[in-house]
């Protein structure tokens, strides 16, 4: 294993996401931070845009160029999706490697990016050898990776519960129902009333459900990890808290299963992975958050012919920085739980 | 229509529920507020345990005896499951009408009551008498019933945007699943680490998946109202917020059906419904919170065969006071919104 | 005591206090619901924008032109600062009747307007005729009001406590310090990042410490209504609620006194306020939100001579719309508390 | 400077004080965690009492007795008050060194303990001998402290601030006022409807105000550090947020102060302070949260003749378990931030 230290570079530097990874990247031992760059704060210093990092991390927020990034080994987008795609292609021609944390790699079906996304998309050449960054079950394309597409929030908390269920045949591919319940920072830092604190606060409010863009990004990880062609009904929720998402799955039982068995399948679905913790008992947001775990618990319900499955992930943490670093790790040759416990 | 005014009793005035029933029945035209009754805090002044009432209501909790309610129409009990079910033998042999606001009544079949609500049926004699109170659907039973059983506040934003559905026949009553989100005073008022701030506090507990005493409150009204026989995956889910209920719910398409027919369905069902509002949207808390409505709306999810319902209620009016000051209303033949808009 | 009715529009009706003051006018024996006016919501239903009122108010906002509000007798503008007085001359000229929710009538100094609101007052000649609106001091005034200047939330909850002890002469009118914690509806229903969920959650935010627009309202109200020019430090801040104000003063003791004397001062000046309460304790946030009732505690704390005052109001009623409809109220000769308990 | 490993032992170790000290002593490179007690849970494993720590720390809570930290070099005492008092002599006289979270050791005048702990001191010959725990103006004394008290969390936001002002003479030791506005991690894990989330949530608390334990502690920081005998209005107040201190500040000005020289008299007296930030602008909790940082401004109030301070902490943290472990690298040589960046 290398030991080498590399250079990063951070695009959308001062969003959640982008802060989350900065706090990430500093504690690790092989990451020299390099240009962190954003859009309408370039210019001004970190610290003055993201308080918290006062006399943690004194750069000045930079306008991208590719030029900019000469000399890193890395370049992380942290932007909205549909920003990514015009850039990546100049990063992949300088020979840069690219974590996307945002959508526009993640599907290789350009058709379903159109209709999901709403908009075209630019750089369908580069979908072929874009690697879905789901450390657990995609470890070896992604230690080759140039292109990553870091998974989406919800999907990481969807398909690590179903993924070992769905391959050992205990639940069908249809009918499944997933609810997830998400804090805000998920939505990114945005000026809008529907995000404001007063219309947030002692509510939730389910949306885009049935056509979020994280529906088909859920079925490919199925089609491409276990070779099923599974349809979701997945209804996200925005949650009076700031981060943290918790996911309500039923799915209708296939055969008649055990809790043995299902314990057997998921201790060997998850064995080595460092971040899934599989428990006894019901995930909740508080004991996962700030962490890159994944907990994921179960319970059969017969009478119903149905199996409910539940996670929790931080969204910022596993849903899309953590995860990232967890990717880089694996690209880079570091060891997968660096900088991450 | 009759228009004399009648005096109420409550038990379990200084608990959540309690105090919100206290704060319908004193703007109700047509209601005395006779004795309140507490546990603990019999001999108190009200105003002492519930500060939100000083020179509102000044009255002195009283520690309860049958012979306190001398003189009183109608008795509310807000009490904890399972301690009306001592109570009320006695109350109706004084010809005091009774609504429970708690569970004992709810389900006909006592074998249910023990199996879910983890104790014997004390009262099994009185259970086929009483109505459940569900103003939608029960009306002319309510309006004769002595002892009425207040419905459940997961189960009334259950049932009433399921119950339409599948009485139509657009929904098939196998693989149904209710996710419901709920604040946590429908726990009400209590010591414990677990509904400490802290405890709940950015974070969001599926709890009772499966076994909740909800479920077959639910089944039990597709039964009587639509005479099909349901079964139900419910799962309840604590939030940090203080009041409010949304619910998800997911049920497989028996049939092609068309938005228009949907809206037919829930209008026909609920046009003379007072407090239904089925919503082009999708329903949340804070557009209920604090008003007996009970927001409904819907999507159609044919890729998946499935019918996506949601409701909102505020657990602690159309879940609980209000609903209850409704069916009083229609039990003693006032205007059924009186005193609650 | 007239019985009749009136006639009132609402500026700035889709608002948070114009939404209050919806909720409370619809309830009022005495008033009808006349045009509201929004400004870029002009043309849609009030439901669509505020969900709440679905079903339970079903106008459509309209454009503001003073032709419209024809037919009315009192105006009421909920609009933010620096807006109503642009309005207010053309509305007297039709000898309509005006109660501004808004700060641009409650300083007699337009200096002082200046300073604090950074911008020029543009109706000087007005401010003589303009009446401050604070009920448990001024009714006689506001009787004959033709343009009430509604007062600040932070102001209300200030002011009504030192008042008394101002006046009776136990506190100083220098070196008071007031802080006041403010729940968001306050700042109004606006995009912007600084009042989005993420930014406000797990936080508390001083802010505009020392120069807030309300420190000189709260410095005019003691000469005005004791006569004593007062200096005071006021700090607000943000808290991570939806409404709601609590405020802590701390003000030097002038001479001794003990806890029955101040009993007296404030039972004397607040014993026909019907929406002061006076407690023995210490008032909370909870126990007034959704009331019209200010709660007054005190605590002497003579180790370092001084009177702290604790009080509590809900900021969009007493602090706005309710305030608003106690002056109402006494303009029109309806009794003080109609349509508020 | 010595580069040995220590050995931990925490007593309190399932408290919300004692699980922050665990994350932080768990990435300590120079820390063994040695024996974790815990009273009630004693016998049951750490992740099941604290589920985020699965798979962190797979220890075995358990019951405490003295033989039982043989071997370590520190005990943690995270307990309530009055507890430590009775276990500390006989840790002390096997030679370990002490840090208490807890009050028992602060005060240095057994009457004020019991004045505001309002029970009897058991070991005040050991008084003598504690060191204040408050790095940035006790760093000697604690390298060679046995018995070290860390300081209350309170205390900390209001000492930091204060005490350079008022050691330059700018501020006035009588007439100050301290708001505190804390999170309720600080009030600990317990059972109790006052903690309960539905009577936090929405609301804020002032409570003990003038009475609270922890004004005598700061009183005595200054006449310790600065030789000045002050008196405090200390105001505590709970807010609906689960960790974090923000603490208003309004001290009378003595003399005239310009920002320059407050800039200089700060950045003197915290030059070498690694976890001191003095910021130009107001202070908020989620800038501080999850780290040992205090971050600290002002604002000149010559209106009213005072200086208003600002300060924000993370309770868990720099309010307890972060200030323990950089008073623990003090006291045993290793680096002052080590393992709290």
């Amino acid at each position: 294993m290398e030991r080498r230290s590399i250079t990063c570079a951070v695009l959308g530097a001062a969003g959640y996401s982008g802060t989350e990874l900065l706090r990430l990247l500093r504690r690790h031992p092989h990451v020299r931070i390099g240009p962190l760059f954003a859009a309408s704060n370039a210019g001004k210093p970190l610290a003055e845009v993201v308080p918290s990092l006062r006399g943690v991390l004194d750069q000045t927020l930079e306008a991208y160029t590719p030029d900019a990034t000469a000399g890193c080994d890395l370049v992380f987008i942290a932007l909205p999706s549909g920003e990514a795609m015009a850039l990546v292609p100049e990063l992949l021609r300088r020979s840069m490697r690219v974590i996307d944390l945002g959508g526009d790699f993640r599907l290789s079906d350009p058709a379903l990016y159109e209709e999901y996304y709403r908009r075209a998309h630019t750089a369908t050449d580069l979908l072929p050898t874009a690697v879905f960054g789901l450390p657990e079950w995609n470890a070896s394309a992604i230690r080759k990776a140039s292109l990553l597409a870091n998974p989406g929030c919800y999907p990481t908390s969807a398909i690590l519960p179903l993924l070992p269920v769905l391959k050992a045949g205990v639940v069908s591919p249809t009918g499944i129902v997933i609810n997830s319940l998400s804090g805000v920072s998920g939505a990114g830092r945005s000026a809008s009333v529907d995000m404001s604190f007063a219309e947030i606060n002692e509510s939730v409010r389910p949306y885009k459900a049935g056509v979020h863009q994280h529906t088909p990004e859920i079925e490919q990880a199925f089609a491409m990890f276990a070779g099923i062609p599974a349809t979701v009904t997945f209804v996200p929720h925005l949650l009076p808290i700031t981060r943290g998402i918790l996911t309500t799955l039923a799915a209708p039982l296939a055969r008649p299963v055990t809790d043995d068995e299902l314990r057997t399948i998921f201790s060997t679905a998850y064995s080595s992975a460092p971040f899934v913790r599989v428990i006894e008992g019901i995930p909740e947001i508080r004991n996962v958050n700030h962490t890159n775990f994944i907990d994921i618990g179960w319970k059969r319900y017969e009478r119903n012919h149905q199996l409910l499955l539940f996670s929790a992930i931080d969204n910022l943490v596993k849903g899309a920085a953590g995860q990232a670093v967890q990717n880089m790790n694996l690209m880079f040759g570091f060891d997968e739980s660096e900088g991450l416990e």
